[in-house]
């Protein structure tokens, strides 16, 4: 049998326009995916994240105190209200999780 | 009109056991959710997440290359085994992605 699990409760929010963040994740589509299910084993999935630990990890790699190669260098030019508008573009993605039997 | 998106491809294995890893993940519950969906605004969803992905961060966590005050404290008794179970078992978690309007 399967169990069907609840989608995301919406996160508190960081004041970042999802539509705009849906352009600018365009560029993110080819490891984290169109729909924010990574297509890459070592990247992310994104979908539904929560819009507040999004942001913040966008920031640490930007600052690189989070330390990655490919993601520092995407993160640079990214501003605070970039980083908040692909926040809010994630977290509106409403994710199901099916537990296996 | 919703778009509903396809679920996530299996990640190449670690070669963890996921019903090991499920009992190690109820430590894990009280901020990632008993489904892998966060409950914390601060926390990310673990749901599916590739296992290649979810085991390097663990290891990461482990040994403070990955900054998070939190995280260190619980993997740092983890052996590699643990990880890649927890890493089998989150993966093992199948979820959609819904994309809003």
């Amino acid at each position: 049998m399967l169990a069907l699990c609840g989608a995301l409760a919406p996160a508190p929010a960081t004041g970042g326009d999802p539509s705009a963040g849906r352009r600018l994740a365009e560029a993110c589509v080819q490891c984290h995916g169109a729909n924010g299910i990574s297509v890459m084993p070592n990247a992310p999935n994104l979908a539904g994240q929560p819009e507040i630990y999004f942001a913040d990890q966008l920031r640490q790699f930007r600052s690189g105190r989070r330390a990655s190669e490919v993601m520092t260098v995407i993160a640079k030019p990214l501003s605070d209200r970039d980083i908040d508008d692909l926040a809010a573009w994630y977290a509106s993605i409403s994710i199901e999780a099916t537990l296996p039997r």
